[in-house]
């Protein structure tokens, strides 16, 4: 359910390494669908859900966060008893507790799942076969999940090419508000507060530093909202060291911002290029 | 003067485009001055500031933004009179006034720039002879500059690949704190800002909005304290943004924080990739 960036990446990874003996790809643009068939993303392609979904096995649900808990109802309505149900949402918590309240009536089984691989590039072109390759994706089990959907989510999502880590939503949007919703405000603060006069005078420095404000306004807003409480408890504690650092500068205390820029060097580097 | 990232980019640029006789790579450490040789990036080294600017006609000031006020009297010393100084500093102010407070006795001619080619690397390794090509160097007479200096300067830094602009030092300063400055504190905020368990959680938009993180802590305390005042103006825009994205999360207004990331999204693709 969606061709985009990573639903096409999900496609191309399941057709290249035969994963799967059909691949329907499930949209609403017409357009997207065509795009993603003639890209060799999926196999089959459809804009009627309840049909596309009625004899999957697995259903990949890899749209915006805001669709994705009416998406599940419809998907839930469809799908033969039993059927295994993942999402590549960017915001776990409200998602699985969209699933868990209606648990017992539920036909499917669902494991909600978050691949690290997104970009501010979007559709079917983007896509690749090894998106995932060398990536995390986070599985988010419920407390009521039970462990046999646990892993086999978490095959699903090793088989395409990612490292999985299971933990629970909540301990997942915390994390991911300090390593993309948060530094994603602070990309598109920086680009805004550029005055546009400044912009012949930017390098590689700002162009790196605010690029993710380039992603797609609508999805991210969601994103952000999904997940306010997190996000603005990662964006004090980035005020708080902006502060530090504002401080020794306006004490013109260098020995302090030194050493805060070898602290914040340090944790850069641990991360890598 | 200085064999590193930009001094070692000119001189293969200089060498390449055989633009000079010969090209002295004058520096305190030895092993980097021969590294440098060894790359092709001068062709003679000296230790000896004085000996290595004696016949020069043009002397390049490619070190920290710290050390250049007093290599350019011990330069100013040595040189022919009437030879042609400039520098690569990364703020320009602090260092045109000291040249101009002694204006009178000064035996050479110095006008102040910046070669916007930054990087997170370091070292004659990392040198390259098109470093400066399609980038800007902006140039920062003095008001008491002599018409014909500005343009010798702007000559060379076009000769080696760049492209000219002109303006006072102040104004270069308080719009390198908006592309550079500013957000070079905000990168490490973000770095710092982030718990090590959630590190494994970084994909590249975390990666690329702290990259420049990882930049000298040493030679970026010295920029930061030369430009002080025009950094704390940028990072008080900066938090003023993402005051306003706050306070749009905070509330649910879906619609304004839509418009705030769609106006940043739009200063950043103004920029390009």
């Amino acid at each position: 359910m969606g061709v985009g960036l990573i639903g096409g990446s999900v496609g191309l990874a399941l057709v290249s390494r035969r994963l799967a003996g059909r691949v329907i790809g499930i949209g609403r643009s017409a357009a997207s669908l065509a795009e993603a068939k003639r890209g060799g993303t999926v196999m089959e392609t459809t804009t009627d859900l309840a049909a596309g979904v009625a004899e999957a096995d697995l259903v990949v649900v890899a749209t915006g966060v805001a669709a994705i808990p009416a998406l599940l109802d419809e998907i839930d309505a469809a799908v033969r008893p039993g059927t295994l149900i993942t999402d590549a949402g960017s915001t776990k918590h409200s998602i699985v507790a969209h699933w868990e309240k209606r648990r017992r009536s539920r036909r499917g089984r669902f494991v909600g799942a978050h691949p690290i691989a997104g970009s501010h590039r979007r559709g079917p072109a983007a896509a690749a076969a090894d998106l995932f390759t060398g990536r995390v994706t986070v599985v988010t089990p419920a407390k009521a999940t039970p462990q046999k959907d646990v892993e086999e989510s978490g095959e699903f999502w090793a088989a395409v090419g990612s490292t999985v880590f299971i933990m629970p939503p909540r301990d997942h949007d915390r994390l991911l508000a300090a390593t993309s919703h948060a530094p994603h405000v602070i990309a598109a603060a920086v680009a805004a507060a550029t005055p546009p006069e400044a912009r012949q005078f930017t390098a590689g420095g700002w162009r790196d530093t605010t690029r993710i404000a380039a992603g797609d306004p609508e999805l991210w807003a969601d994103i952000l909202l999904d997940n306010a409480p997190f996000v603005a408890k990662s964006l004090s504690r980035i005020a708080a060291v902006t502060e530090k650092m504002l401080a020794a500068l306006e004490k013109n205390d260098r020995k302090k911002l030194v050493s805060l820029l070898e602290a914040a060097k340090e944790d850069r580097d641990a991360v890598g290029s």
